[in-house]
């Protein structure tokens, strides 16, 4: 698993870096960004970690760019990953008319069982497998203290995963999620092509489901922007609400007036967030 | 001065907004981003002000996306203007190469006298007069109250600006300024296109002939990095520590070891530079 540096970045006393890498899990070349603050040249020491999903049309940059997220991380001691949100390059399929919603940038963060996506459409493995596995191996990173975050898809992305795997992130917080694939477009849309039509299996990917039937309570913490164009249509955090009193689920789940979908919203919480998963990693 | 409204995002409890007008001073239309804290509504007060210089191939939203200057602000109460980098449009010259040093992009802070760019890159007089007159007159900003900073190209536009009009900015900092255009290729490109072979002329719009003549002493607060692959041939910081050495100019200049010309160097110290201009203007 050879990793290519790309680039280096001093930031808040840490390094911005990001890396290629060959996945054979998506089968195709990956990039990803990576922050390790100054705290990692104090070894033996690991470092907690926390893994960010972005949303539709995105790659691992727009987070590392607009986020702000690195003073942060810098205070608390923390690494943080971002992934990019599909697989990529030649021979990857795209939508046949190139929308935003499914293909490139929008991989849902599901293992697609259907054509034309099979061969490369594995986000699900590559964040809960591969990409771990890579971070463990080549940095000072400490994979038991780990947490993961994401914005839109990349919120529905985080939560699926972390309610998938309890003892793997042991929190999640989300920023705008897509709470229910099964009862939006931009979900049934991508589910339907990935899974194939047989809701079940969406379940599996599908955050109100799943909070329904979790065993083991996470920290959760999820903020969602009132003004947010997407809410109603698209996000329906009413649906999560819900979904967690009925379930006994506690989570803090925080509605903003004024503040839209965009990284100006993700900008002014982000430090909550990464003291929030801090003080659960620590 | 009609404004157009382009955006508006709420950012850490204030308001991040970009607008169009049409300049009359440049000929064309411009942008410009505002950022208005929380406090804009505790009137009668009105609001200290920072105006943002950005560098080449920049316009004014890049400072707006990267920087996370808006927490800062917030924080101190203080707005941020944040101006494009040269007139655009339509009938507007650019470098007959496309070269991104000199046309678009690339206004250099001066008013031209040479062809053909005298009929709309006059920078100077849109950063010093016009913009300053809209602000005031549009929005709860006290222009008595002003400071300026900038990037690169931009940190030669706010030095060279405040030094020449220190009643109107009363703190001027800077990341990474071109700090003699007289001494480098960037500088002796543009001040030639721009204003003509005579280098006399040139002196005025460079931040180290200026120093040495400058009777009155602002605040200044200069970051370089070390890392900065610029440094060396165009940026030149020495000549400004030396030239503020022989003229007894107070200024705070800081070298940081392994920082470059990037967004993550001014996102690193950016709440620094806010946080003296708020002390400035306080």
């Amino acid at each position: 698993m050879a990793l290519e540096n790309i680039s280096a970045n001093r930031s808040f006393g840490g390094q911005q870096l990001r890396y290629r890498h060959q996945s054979s899990v998506l089968n195709c070349a990956m990039t990803f960004s990576i922050y390790l603050p100054a705290q990692v040249d104090n070894l033996p020491n690991k470092l907690p970690v926390l893994y960010w999903l972005s949303g539709l049309t995105c790659s691992d940059e727009n987070f590392v760019q607009k986020a702000g997220a690195q003073q942060y991380a810098s205070k608390h001691g923390m690494a943080i990953v971002c992934a990019d949100t599909s697989p990529r390059g030649e021979g990857v399929a795209d939508d046949a008319e190139g929308a935003y919603d499914m293909g490139l940038g929008a991989g849902f963060y599901v293992d697609a069982s259907e054509q034309p996506w099979a061969e490369h459409y594995r986000m699900y493995s590559y964040i809960v497998d591969e990409l771990p596995a890579l971070i463990g191996a080549q940095f000072p990173i400490d994979n038991q203290r780990a947490g993961i975050s994401g914005h839109s898809m990349g919120g529905h992305g985080a939560l699926t995963i972390a309610l998938r795997n309890p003892t793997q992130f042991k929190s999640v917080s989300a920023f705008a999620p897509i709470c229910s694939p099964l009862n939006c477009a931009w979900g049934e849309k991508a589910l339907d092509g990935y899974l194939g039509e047989n809701r079940t299996t969406w379940e599996a990917h599908d955050t109100v489901s799943l909070v329904s039937r979790a065993n083991t309570h996470l920290p959760v913490l999820v903020d969602q922007g009132e003004a947010d164009n997407f809410l109603a249509e698209q996000l329906k955090t009413e649906l999560l609400i819900e979904a967690a009193r009925r379930a006994d689920y506690p989570m803090q789940i925080r509605l903003h007036p004024g503040y839209d979908h965009s990284y100006f919203f993700i900008a002014s919480f982000i430090g909550e967030h990464i003291a929030f998963h801090a003080a659960a990693l620590s």
